[in-house]
């Protein structure tokens, strides 16, 4: 069963629990998080969670609720809605107040929801997606996970009217992020991945990845590349919480190495999987 | 007394009308305007309209109602209020749909207030208001009037929190625009204003100054200029629906000018205020 939460209070996904002069709907002032549910388990939470705080105190919005608070509900969230998997979607925004730019004194908003977790097919784990390069137009501050999602949904939804997955944006030549993926890139069985700067959202399944990969013993550069670099590469994935770890056959038409998914991409994938599962 | 629209019915501004799942809630996916009303009439809607369908466009919105409607609906709205001078805010967004950055298949929503137009105080005309500079850190496609304001949000209320009014941004070495006005400068009887690019607004209120300063016979050029250009300015004014024509007093600590209000300055906001009083 899908379920929602607002300031306290579990209600119907569907209900209309806001107005028109709220501050995520007029001028997208806030920020959220994603987290998958595996097996009732709300996994790499407590790492979401502080993202979440560091998003909020980006943007000088003060949490309504302590992190532990807001697992609690999270959980007793998960617990409602009987999903087993599941995805939970939260978000903070500065609140409700009649519309103007400055920061009103008001409370800010907590708003969740809980559904059922959206597939990806696994013919395109075993396959690989399509992919397109863009233009990065986004803003100068792309480490907040703010809900001004305009050009991300742009140019992911070019992509798709196109029959690709996903659109990874480049900015002066490198290759920052996809819409809402990290990007990873293998060449001669070093992994590559851009580095933590303003320009890229820092991934919670990029920095788990990265971990592994040293578990692993998989060398790793956290360094900036070029789209021919990409084009070039002998495997390219993307990552998230929800695709997790998603092999990539093309990039603008171009197949990537052999066009079927790689060695190290398979190893990374199974190992996150890995974390998940033993949690149980 | 305040009044607000949604999707066809009229309702108390504080209703809650839209549930979680909405696209301007989740995503600023979605553009707006602000018309301000003068003895019940609104002030140059025709060009507000046109503004509204074109960002529409710009991200693939299709307007739930045509133009003609939506003035309808104004109209009506004004009415109802009974309110003759007042500030029109309507926005239309993707719609309601379950989160995805994906455009769903959904009607788009309209909403819109009507409220007493809110005041700057006498003094700021008289006095000149004090501004400060700030880099401009926003999206590449600044010639849409989108929901994502997050970076306007934030230099505005550095200013404030500073005790200044607004914050004029710099691209480059380069003035772009107030986080909520266009920004003019006289220099040696000549009206300058930042070209309408990518970079800009194209601001309703700066396109009548430019017409009213042809008609007055000020000369003026759409050109980039520099904030050092800015500073050494003999005036410098913001222009904006909400504000009309307001005078710089300060950039960044520095004085314009003699500091106070110029006489084309003064020249402008006359002539603009007479394209409303006629119109009654």
């Amino acid at each position: 069963l899908s379920i929602a939460f607002i300031n306290g209070e579990f209600v119907d996904v569907n209900q209309r629990v806001l107005p028109i002069d709220e501050r995520g709907h007029q001028f997208g002032d806030g920020v959220y998080e994603v987290v998958k549910v595996y097996h009732s388990t709300p996994f790499l939470l407590n790492e979401h969670l502080q993202r979440l705080q560091n998003s909020a105190e980006n943007i000088q919005i003060k949490l309504p609720y302590s992190l532990q608070e807001i697992e609690a509900i999270i959980l007793q969230g998960i617990e409602k809605s009987g999903l087993a998997d599941a995805e939970v979607y939260f978000q903070i925004t500065r609140g409700i107040a009649p519309r103007n730019h400055l920061f009103p004194d008001v409370p800010p908003s907590f708003t969740m929801t809980i559904k059922p977790s959206r597939v990806v097919p696994q013919k395109s784990y075993e396959e690989g997606v399509s992919t397109i390069l863009v233009e990065d137009d986004r803003w100068a501050k792309c480490y907040i996970k703010s809900l001004n999602l305009l050009p991300n949904i742009l140019a992911k939804q070019l992509a798709a009217s196109n029959g690709h997955f996903e659109a990874i944006m480049v900015k002066d030549g490198y290759v920052t992020e996809g819409t809402s993926s990290n990007v990873f890139a293998v060449k001669a069985g070093c992994l590559y991945t851009t580095p933590l700067t303003s320009n890229i959202l820092p991934g919670i399944t990029r920095a788990a990845i990265l971990k592994l990969a040293e578990k692993k013993g998989i060398p790793f550069v956290e360094e900036n590349f070029t789209s021919t670099f990409l084009l070039e590469a002998d495997e390219v994935f993307m990552t998230s919480t929800s695709v997790e770890v998603l092999p990539v056959r093309l990039v603008d038409g171009n197949l990537i190495g052999t066009g079927n998914p790689g060695e190290v991409t398979k190893t990374i994938h199974e190992a996150l999987k890995e974390l998940y599962r033993v949690k149980v």
